[in-house]
């Protein structure tokens, strides 16, 4: 059975993983008949927003211990991944991805990145197997890789920032994948645009099924 | 289109609502073609659970803040409930049902329910509205209407429970679902089982499928 790793980035859009889309990859991997481990590094939240107000919270949370909520408690650091253990590795999206795995939400193309989750990508695709992303994330693996065929949806600003890291960006629609053959990086928006659950559920099934399909898995 | 309330207890399978019960309900309801509010009580949790270590953590979260992190900020406090408004309610699991919204986890078959839930409830059952309950919720249910006929898959303890609490209990496996017509009330066991995601999905499509199709929705 191939095995997926999937990142999160906390629990929750605002300041964390996106639960939808985490929870639909983890569904999506699991219908197409592989495994799935879930990791998040272990480093605070950039902060914690009120879901209900969408006001910052005098508080501070931990993106592992968040992220542990979605992956009810079956969850590893990051910093214990190891690529030669699997298959694959698919980021869900949310801000904390471009709060606490990387910085994009604050520097755009200069983003720093969790050394954890760089660490990561370079050896997935250092070995050639298929690194899968969603909504905001994209900008994540650009910003890694640099030269990568890549999609966000429509979202000029993060198109341009895409390109300032020297990716190139295709626009998509719901449920849309962007495959970069040469690099085995697949990407769908989900949340990036104004979508329903359903549509959440249809990208995840599909950038899954593509990087199965495509890499041969 | 026909409209479901679905209530939550907070966000995480230890401490709040069970994260993908409550995102596969969501998706179960807007695949069949329905369309879904998200409400949750305005109190606090009962207790912090850290979902790595499995420890209590010493901080006090909100039971409607946390919940929003799953509705992506799209709920309203269960006291706006109104039973008029919809043609079915349901309950996802998680251990925060058992703690938030009711004590069935400290008090079994004498456990008290939140206010809000109890009234949601009684409105809905006397306007012979579908009641839908996941996981540990049909003990909630149990408690409210007494003399129904639910599952919580086959867990003794939470057998005894439900029966006395004037309940029967029918024991099931993944995905099954119970009816009670008489009541219109519609449960299925999964995370009371050692389940799959797959399986969950499978739950949760089963029991709103159930809800839509007795109930004539």
């Amino acid at each position: 059975m191939k095995k997926f790793a999937v990142v999160m980035a906390g629990c929750g859009v605002f300041d964390g993983a996106e639960i939808h889309e985490a929870t639909l990859t983890l569904l999506a991997i699991a219908q197409q008949g592989a495994h799935y481990e879930i990791f998040a590094p272990d480093v605070s939240q950039h902060h914690v927003i009120n879901h209900y107000t969408h006001k910052e919270m005098p508080e501070k949370r931990n993106v592992l211990v968040e992220s542990a909520r979605i992956a009810r408690g079956q969850i590893k650091p990051l910093s214990q991944f190891r690529a030669g253990d699997f298959d694959a590795i698919i980021f869900p999206g949310g801000f904390g991805a471009a709060k606490n795995l990387s910085t994009v939400a604050f520097d755009g193309a200069n983003a720093k990145v969790n050394p954890d989750v760089e660490s990561a990508v370079k050896a997935m695709h250092k070995a050639g197997k298929p690194i899968g992303a969603l909504c905001i994330t994209p900008t994540i693996i650009a910003r890694i890789l640099g030269n990568i065929e890549v999609t966000i949806g429509d979202d000029p600003g993060t198109i341009a920032t895409i390109e300032k890291m020297g990716g190139k960006h295709i626009k998509t629609t719901h449920g849309e994948v962007v495959v970069d053959k040469k690099n085995n990086v697949f990407t769908t928006p989900c949340y990036m645009l104004d979508a329903t659950i359903v549509q959440i559920y249809e990208g995840a099934m599909n950038v899954v099924g593509e990087m199965m399909k495509t890499a041969g898995l």
